[in-house]
């Protein structure tokens, strides 16, 4: 039997130079970053809102390969501000409109610490109990927060056997594809894989294009993804006649109608598609419904927005981003399905290296059979954190003041004639372009009445952007070239919104004076 | 026109609560959390490694729902330590050797910190250019690191028009599958898509289980994943002439041989697949080559490793995860590709509403096209801390460190003849079990020779696991049952190395006695 050989000196000899976690140099330079990041907030101000760097600007300030000998962070922080920063397009501004709204935290970021500190991956539930269980914890949390019918929650008996129950993934295409393989594969086991070119993907124009992606990976025949136009009459929400006729007209087809992404908060003008309705249809012909609230969901924790939520027992899957509009870094998705063994079916693995007695007993989620990936981060901590460190309470208000702030901003833009609202705001982003009546009659037409307006819109925004004063991007609907203005950035306050319509009025009146002389 | 309303008593009015990104707050909050995680590295040998909690532990203590009001950090960390510490499985401890490693560095941390604290969300170039442009550079020194073949990196001009280049992505998961897609695309054009269902995709029996997911979702039919089997003689690597047999057997039954998925230091055993032959045989059948080094590709940048990539150049993609043995956190798996223009056309993306200057002149890289989701961290900050924080050579060194305590524990087994390694060790990962003989004869056995061996290991490591005081895994692989002893925690020095073995003879000892009573 061998001796035991506990050898000090040879770990001395070993790990003179560098020991990769000691835990005072940790504390040392973790301080200096905490730090450095809270002086940046302290000055982000200061910065271009949406960088200015030329293509390419990087690798001419930076060596073309990885250095031999260590250097201090002193030294790449430095090069952090000046290298880094000015190619950031900065995302927390509060003079940020661009988009949607990546609303950081304090509070979504210790939780982050807290999970790369522990750095678990909690593939199943051994390999980290708690980040499983207080997953499935918050995810319960957030559900009733918004009211979510039971059918989609957690019932806190036999979690791990099927029903409804919730999982945070990382972005919304990731729940879309999940979703759609689950639908699949369910509609394969009984019409046979041989009619795999038949199924149906239906979305409206308005749908996130990542549904698209996710149709597309998951093999569904780019024939088959049916594109429902809407209209400014509804709003640009989808019409359940047409998603209707579709149906209709595929199935005389012999296709076979398998999913449909309806959403609430569309990307372009946040347009709600009506829940009870279109699920009522997708129950009728046995379509899987998921529900894309990537943006706007967040809001639903607010009883005024609930209404939208209405029909919602009758879809199938359900998702939010609460690294849009929720304070939780990127990124953190959370889906709910009411069946999640349609889920668990589809993505399931089983290999003999991660067998063990839990999982075997069927007592506990394996979350690596809830999403594409099998390796995890502990995400439910960030979002407990936002959770406890704000309180339901406060993060109502927080949304409620960022949607009082974008009517304060329609207010604004109403005052000034030249300006027009292009669909009526919904949440905390409005849409709005300088009048077509403005520019016809101030700027001589080379092109076509609704070409020339929309170049001297986009202008416009370039213009803007430019400045580096603000950041706010554009969306064309029904030929219609607009501007987005999405108020939700963490320290975003009525002063901000302000000046942004000062200089967005000042650009306007440049461009208007220039083009006029 | 709108007057400008500025005013800051609405802002007070509105924020007297809370602002979650108010500089001085996050400044305080973020250095206790600091401390917080620094003790717990301090601490860490104090928990049992593998969480002994039992299934629904934390429902019974986490209230029900979301709390109203604002709570303190100071008793949300009180709450960590108490509910959420006992509930992890502490891959950071030292005493860690299950499954493969998750390195985490204090560097791989504040990167993480910079890129929370940042927080943009960099799907395209413009939305962040750093973002974009310091991923291209590192991934290059990675793959430079590495002595990948120019084919698969970035060539320093047009790095936006094709050619080779690397990505970050969250997991090797999520790399298969993005592989897969750009294969199976690029084959369906040449053969049209009504041929979906003839299209194959090749595996060893040790190729690790994510590629059948992987392969399952981009919509191969299940009956055309090959595995292919392994053998003891041929160390558990891929057979070429086996390869090449099964290959040509789809051919004959009317087959599309598609991808093959080649993999350097497999999940089980850690053994390497003979990339020049493979990847000749998969040049000659038109096969695209993806090659798995999740765990072991950190390896390589040794230069005595480097003889695995021997035919890489023929291979058609590569991947390996940071965040496994490269002092990264999770996640960040290195994708490079020789055709990066295969894997956008495969995932490309062009809204209106991402529209943009550079990205329609073509000048730069737009990574929402290089993989599942639009939406993407800036994961190259952590990966740039790594590299300059402690250099290549201490890189090397590390990773040699690890590879000499295998070679170090392997030489403790061998001085006890009652244990046995079940294949040679090639990395840091010993594979070993108690011997047959020992078994046989000290334990009357009950059941068929090969079952009661492998039963007592199984009943060794639960034993070892179930003492906390240290965590190791399993494989079976050709019926056999063996122990996984892998070393890369960054915390482990020799003297855990030889106290582990200390553990483990003294379980062994107690179980061999109690069975021969």
């Amino acid at each position: 039997m061998g001796s035991l050989n506990i050898n000090p000196e040879l770990d001395d000899q070993i790990f003179n130079t560098i020991n990769p976690l000691d835990p005072e140099e940790f504390r040392r330079q973790g301080h200096k970053i905490v730090n450095f990041l809270a002086d940046y907030y302290q000055n982000i101000e200061q910065y271009p809102v949406c960088s200015q760097v030329k293509p390419g600007y990087l690798q001419k300030i930076i060596p073309n390969s990885a250095p031999n000998n260590p250097e201090l962070l002193e030294k790449i922080l430095q090069d952090v501000k000046r290298d880094i920063i000015p190619g950031i397009t900065h995302w927390q501004s509060p003079n940020f409109f661009a988009y949607f709204p990546s609303s950081g935290s304090t509070a979504g970021f210790l939780g982050e610490m807290l999970s790369v500190g522990f750095n678990v991956v909690g593939f199943n539930w051994i390999s980290s109990p708690a980040a499983t269980e207080l997953e499935s914890i918050v995810i319960n949390w957030f559900g009733k927060m918004l009211n979510l019918p039971n059918c989609f929650l957690f019932s806190g008996d036999g979690d791990g056997c099927g029903g409804g129950g919730g999982v945070l993934q990382g972005t919304t295409c990731e729940a879309m594809l999940c979703t759609i393989v689950a639908a699949r594969d369910q509609m394969l086991r009984k019409i046979g894989r041989e009619n795999f070119g038949k199924l149906v993907v239906y979305a409206s124009d308005q749908t996130h294009f990542s549904l698209n992606k996710a149709a597309h990976i998951a093999g569904i025949d780019s024939e088959n993804f049916r594109v429902i136009p809407t209209t400014k009459a509804d709003e640009y929400a989808l019409c359940p006649k047409s998603l209707r006729l579709a149906i209709l007209n595929d199935i005389k087809e012999g296709k076979v109608p398998l999913f449909l992404c309806a959403t609430i908060g569309t990307t372009s003008t946040t347009s709600v598609d009506p829940l009870r309705p279109l699920c009522e249809i997708g129950k009728e012909f046995g379509i899987w419904i998921h529900v894309d609230a990537a943006y706007a969901g967040s809001a639903c924790i607010c009883p005024e927005f609930q209404l939208f939520l209405d029909g919602v027992e009758n879809a199938n899957s359900f998702s939010l981003n609460a690294h849009k509009w929720f304070f939780s870094t990127l990124d953190c998705c959370c889906l709910w399905v009411k069946d999640s063994i349609a889920l668990t079916k589809a993505l399931s693995t089983n290999p003999e290296c991660l067998r063990n007695k839990a999982s075997e007993l069927n007592q506990v989620i394996d979350y690596k059979d809830w999403q594409i990936s099998l390796s995890r981060r502990f995400r439910a901590l960030k979002l407990w954190l936002v959770l406890r460190s704000y309180g339901v309470t406060n993060l109502r208000n927080l949304i409620t003041s960022h949607v009082n702030m974008a009517k304060h901003f329609e207010g604004l833009i109403a005052m000034d004639t030249r300006f027009e609202i292009f669909v009526p705001r919904k949440f905390a982003m409005v849409c709005f372009r300088i009048s077509p009546s403005i520019i016809i009659s101030q700027v001589s037409t080379k092109f076509g009445h609704e070409e020339e307006v929309n170049k001297f819109n986009a202008k416009l925004v370039e213009s803007i952007n430019s400045s580096g004063k603000l950041y706010l991007t554009h969306g064309v609907v029904g030929g219609t070239y607009f501007i987005r203005f999405a108020i939700g950035a963490s320290l975003t306050h009525y002063r901000h919104v302000d000046i942004a319509w000062k200089v967005i009025q000042d650009h306007a009146n440049a461009l208007l004076n220039q083009s006029s002389v």
